[in-house]
């Protein structure tokens, strides 16, 4: 496993380890054809790297076939069945197994795998995952984590949960920052991120009654958990630089997400249409092309493609269900990178430690590769 | 007071009634310059209505004789105190007599002016208002709503409650939607609004409890409301042309509205950005100048500057803090449209008769102006 300097976010490495990442085929609304065309493009960028995929063979075999150098580092794992968009999670815990999902999660469990990648149903995954992986020692409640387009730096910050759940309670949302935390220093490479906790204004007794809670044992709890905590932080302060990690309970993350990236899309189009009619601004436009390209890749959701599953026993990256070829190796990207800084076992040490808070400084200190 | 007809969003009206709108002209981030120039726009295009303004006479005297024409609309009244960004709304509730804000609201309570406008301290505006003006016979939580481009042809919806409150049980929320559909008719001229509920996702067994419990109570309602029920909506939607009322918790619309703003924000940042390095790119920008402004005034913010609270015993639209005076102008301008339309009498009549669904559709049936 790799050491904690190798956190490196995106670009050709060399392979420095025996990452093996498990990809579910099936159940994307492209079909198997964008993940397997996903798939060579990550390939090419994370040379080494070996893969598992999961599916029906007969379909999965011609389209790997098909990309040059593929075979050689894919082994398709046959699974007859598909788990959509429209089965309901319980469903698929009862009656999943024999799914391309299941058996994308079980190569992880067993250990062939380091992480696992699929475009299928979020909640029907979120469960599958749950069910076969188990969550850490000291977590309550998993959440998904998503990357944020934002003013800093690294030029994404991270918010969680974004809809594992609906509800948090005051530990949950400590535990949220912990392993958001853990997530920003293993994804993005921080030493110590900053840590936010949502709310509708940044005064101390602003809102909800956990939220004021949460917000005193965060402040207890950022030493042991690595962070600085920068207290209250509000919508708008999620794409700034003022915070690297957002906290909130998975119904408002998942509505904030969702919100954002319906403004970003309306603030899109509006510009294409206003760029589309008229001489001049036609004429402006092609002239302005490569910065408007570079505009439109800084903002594309295509390349902070990926929801991290944190708090189970496993890296489980959810890709949108919607993801192209571009999409799909963007996610599959950071299941490498995730699975190379050895980010599961961080992140169970770190709950751990905050969890008990100053008995074991020692196997928190490890997490940033400070001991081995 | 003007029919049902009279509901034109901008531009030059007529008048057609002895409308008064009272206006804080202090408590904003701006000063009372900002205000004051502001009514001068508002003034120039609503001919014929009036504003009284309360703040430091000395100070607002000067400025008022500055505009041309102003002084013979605007009567200052005199208030020694002004209620700042950091007062607390129990504070102001105790002690806020003699403020700006205090007797902004009590010209509405006085029945001298029909509407009022205020750049303060948000907390200590909803405070002052339901303390003063109380709430409409039936509502049990006021709330604040919000208007946000879209792509509906007017280029708006309603988003509410986006602050008055933290939290809401399903009653209130059905309230919102009561209301929410009356402003929108009032404020945006839609005969039957779409109203959506938001949620984490569009099926029926999603999210929270009291959301399920409040999307059948909405379905039942929706006839008595005189709104169409479109069920549960995303974040993605709200701007989209699926919906014309978004109804919320006060703490979810805070942060969605907030979030929407910030990343409405970035991308123009990083458009602006895109567009200033390079001499082709700078070129393009210039050619296609006109669009682009075009654009920025589509998402400006201080076109849609005017939270207004719902459900109280009197119209109050409280503006953006830092509003210049376009934003003050907006702000104004959407108080003198519901004054015309004789808004909070439609608004308790409908919520009357949600409330005691089918017994008097008649009442109900008087706010679309289909019966005087």
């Amino acid at each position: 496993m790799a050491n904690g300097a190798d956190t490196a976010a995106t670009g050709v490495h060399a392979d420095r380890g025996d990452i093996v990442i498990s990809v579910d085929a099936m159940g994307g609304d492209r079909g198997p054809a964008a993940v397997v065309a996903g798939l060579a493009i990550s390939a090419a960028r994370h040379p080494g790297v070996r893969y598992l995929i999961h599916g029906d063979e007969a379909t999965l075999s011609p389209l790997v076939a098909r990309q040059a150098g593929l075979s050689s580092l894919v082994r398709i794992v046959h699974a007859e069945r598909v788990v959509t968009m429209h089965d309901k999670p319980s469903q698929v815990m009862r009656s999943g197994a024999g799914t391309s999902m299941w058996s994308t999660i079980d190569s992880v469990k067993a250990g062939e795998a380091q992480a696992a990648v699929s475009c299928g149903n979020t909640g029907a995954l979120m469960a599958v995952s749950m069910l076969r992986l188990r969550k850490v020692a000291g977590v309550n409640r998993p959440a998904i984590a998503c990357l944020w387009p934002s003013r800093n730096p690294g030029g994404f910050n991270v918010m969680l949960d974004v809809g594992a759940g609906v509800e948090a309670e005051a530990e949950d949302l400590l535990q949220f920052a912990t392993m958001g935390a853990a997530y920003a220093r293993n994804g993005l490479s921080l030493k110590r991120p900053r840590v936010g906790l949502l709310n509708v204004g940044t005064e101390e007794h602003k809102g909800r009654a956990e939220l004021r809670t949460a917000h005193d044992r965060m402040l207890e709890a950022a030493e042991a958990g690595g962070f600085d905590f920068v207290g209250f932080v509000e919508g708008g302060d999620i794409p700034s630089d003022r915070v690297d990690v957002i906290v909130t309970d998975g119904f408002t993350g998942n509505v904030a997400l969702k919100t954002g990236e319906g403004t970003a899309k309306l603030v899109s189009d509006f510009l294409k249409e206003a760029l589309g009619s008229g001489l001049l601004p036609k004429i402006g436009a092609l002239l302005a092309m490569g910065s408007l390209k570079r505009l439109q890749r800084r903002i594309d959701p295509r390349r902070v493609n990926g929801g991290v599953f944190l708090g189970l026993n496993g890296t489980v990256v959810k890709s949108h269900g919607s993801a192209d070829e571009t999409g799909v190796a963007a996610a599959i990207g950071l299941a490498v990178q995730l699975a190379r800084s050895g980010f599961v076992d961080r992140l169970a040490a770190r709950v751990a430690s905050t969890g008990r808070t100053g008995q074991d400084a020692a196997v928190a200190a490890s997490e940033d590769g400070t001991k081995a």
